[in-house]
C-alpha cells in the first residue's frame, strides 16, 4: 500500500486522530511517532502531504520526492526555512490562534490595569479605583490574522488600536497603519504587542528608540517571535520606567535561560510561549477545506511565502 | 476666540480634564467653574454644546443662543425640566458602568483561566497550556445594562451566557433566561456573575443549592450587592471544591470586617467595592461617540425624553 499522507507526531499528540478522521476517507493516511520511526524505516515514495510540527518535519522532507504540501500543526513554521522543495507549499496553521492571543494579551492588560495581581493579596480594604483601559491606545506590531483577532479584542474594550505591518497597508480594523521601520508608530502607546514572526526584517524590531517614544509606564506584550525584541534595551526602560511592566511569552532561546535577566527584573512576566496553545483540535479543521482544494487541483489557500517569511 | 463648548465645574472636579482631551482636539472648549464665574461675566454667544452637573447648568442655558447639546454629568436630569429649549437634546450619564464592570469581570476570569495569577510568579520555564475560556458557560445574575454588557463581553471570548432576571423574560445576548428562584439557572455553570441590586427579592439568590449545581470548580464573581450570596454556603462551596474560586467585590458589611472568614480563605480575592469607579471619569467616554456624531450632523444616542422622563 502507498502511503499518501504521512503524519509526524509526538507519541502523545492528539492531533493525528482527528486528522486521521479527516483524511483517512480519502486517502492512505499513516501516523508515525517521532520516538519510533526515522525517515530510514519507511518507504516515503509516494507521499504527497506531511502533517506536522516544522522541526520535526524538516528530516522527513528529503525523503519524500513526491512531497506536494506540508501542513504545520504550529504558526511559526521558521523551522522549516531553508527545506522547503521547489514546488512544495506550506500552510502554518493560522486563523485558529486569535482566541487563545486575544485571552493571552486581555487577559493581562486587564490584569495590569485593574490591578488583579494586587488584589489577588490583598489583606485589607483598599477601595483606590483603577483608570481602566477606556480610551488607551494600542500599538500592534503585525496586522495579519492575530494581530486582527486582538485589535478586535482590544477594540471591544475601547482601546484604540494601529497597526505596523511590511509596507504601511491600511488594514481594517487598525485607526492607522505605519510601515516598519516608522518610529512614528510608537509615539505615546499606553500598550505595545508583537505578533512579528521571526524574519531578518523583524529584528529588534521594538528597540532602544522604539521604547523611549512610548508613553511612561507603558506595557509591552510579546506573543509573537523573540527576535522583535531588543532585550537590553527593554531591560534598560524597565529599570527607568519608560516601561512600567513587560509580558514575554516568548524569546531568542527557548525555554528561556535560568541565568537571563529577566527572570530577576521586577515587572516582568514570563509566560513560557503558552500564549497560544496547541490547539490540537485545530489541525484538522484548518486542513479541511485545503484537503477538497487538494484534491482538486486547486491552490492551497493561506500558504507560507519564503520571500516574505509568513 | 469663540467657545463651542463650556464645561461648567464645581473646583474639585476631576472630569474636566478629560472632556477637555476629548473635545478639545475637535472644538475651542472653555472651562469654568461655578464658584468663580456667573454667567454675566462670559460671553456664550456661540456655545454650542454645555457639560455639567444640571442644577449648575440650569443658570447658563439662556445666555447660550447657539445651544444643541447639553451633556449631563448625572444620571438624573430632572432639574432642567422646564429649562431645555426646544431643538435642544440633553444627553443624561447612563449605561456607563458596562465598561468598567465588563473590564473586571473578564480581567479576573482570564487572570483565572490563563493562570495570570500563578505565571505571574514563575521563576522556571513551564509550558503547560491552559484550555482558555472558550465554549464555557456563564450565568448572569440580572439582565439590565451591566449584565448586558458583562454578556456582550463574555461573548466576545466565545462564552456562552444565560440570564436570571424577575420574570424570565427573554433577553438579547443571553441564550437563556430564567425566573428568580428557578436553580436550573445555575446547572453546569462554570462562571457565576452577580450584578444584583439589593432588594428583598435578591436576598441570597446564590444559596446552597445554587452553589451545588455549579460545574465543579466553577467560579463566582458579585459585583452587585453583598445581600445575593449566602456566604456560610459559598466558604462550604469553596472548602469542599464546588466552587474553586471566588471574586467578592461587594459585602453585607463594607468595608468587610477584619474578622471575616473570607480574608482567611483560599482561592477568595476580595476587591473592595472597585468593579465600578465614581462616574466622573465616564463623562468624557460617554460623550465620545455622540461627539462624532454631533461633528457629523448626526442625531445624538441615549437623549432625555422629557415626556417620559428618562
Amino acid at each position: 500500500m502507498t502511503t499518501d499522507a504521512l503524519l509526524v507526531a509526538e507519541s502523545d499528540d492528539e492531533w493525528p486522530d482527528l486528522v486521521i478522521d479527516l483524511l483517512g476517507q480519502r486517502m492512505s493516511v499513516v501516523r508515525i511517532n517521532t520516538s519510533e520511526k526515522t525517515p530510514s524505516d519507511m518507504d516515503c515514495s509516494s507521499v504527497k502531504i506531511l502533517v506536522g510540527g516544522p522541526s520535526n518535519l524538516v528530516p522527513w522532507i528529503s525523503v519524500c520526492p513526491q512531497l506536494q504540501w506540508i501542513q504545520s500543526t504550529w504558526a511559526g513554521v521558521d523551522a522549516l526555512a531553508g527545506h522547503i522543495p521547489a514546488g512544495v507549499v506550506v500552510t502554518p496553521l493560522k486563523n485558529v490562534f486569535g482566541q487563545s492571543m486575544s485571552e493571552f494579551v486581555l487577559g493581562w492588560l486587564l490584569a495590569l490595569e485593574r490591578r488583579v495581581l494586587d488584589r489577588a493579596q490583598a489583606s485589607v480594604w483598599d477601595d483606590t479605583p483603577e483608570l481602566g483601559v477606556f480610551g488607551k491606545t494600542m500599538g500592534i506590531l503585525g496586522t495579519g490574522s492575530i494581530g486582527s483577532a486582538v485589535a478586535k479584542s482590544a477594540q471591544h474594550f475601547g482601546i484604540r488600536c494601529r497597526g505596523l505591518n511590511s509596507d504601511g497597508r491600511p488594514v481594517d480594523g487598525f485607526e492607522a497603519c505605519f510601515k516598519a521601520g516608522d518610529h512614528r508608530f510608537f509615539d505615546d502607546l499606553d500598550f505595545v504587542v508583537s505578533v512579528l514572526p521571526k524574519t531578518t526584517h523583524t529584528e529588534n524590531a521594538i528597540d532602544q528608540e522604539a521604547l523611549n517614544r512610548l508613553s511612561p509606564g507603558s506595557i509591552v506584550i510579546n506573543i509573537g517571535r523573540g527576535n522583535a525584541i531588543d532585550d537590553d534595551a527593554l531591560l534598560t526602560a524597565l529599570r527607568n520606567g519608560a516601561v512600567g511592566a513587560a509580558v514575554l511569552d516568548v524569546f531568542r532561546e527557548e525555554p528561556l535561560p535560568k541565568s537571563h535577566l529577566y527572570w530577576q527584573q521586577e515587572n516582568v512576566y514570563i509566560t513560557s510561549h503558552t500564549s497560544a496553545p496547541t490547539l490540537e483540535r485545530f489541525v484538522a479543521q484548518a486542513m479541511a477545506t485545503n484537503l477538497e482544494r487538494f484534491i482538486a487541483g486547486q491552490d492551497l489557500l493561506g500558504t507560507f511565502d519564503a520571500s516574505k517569511g509568513y
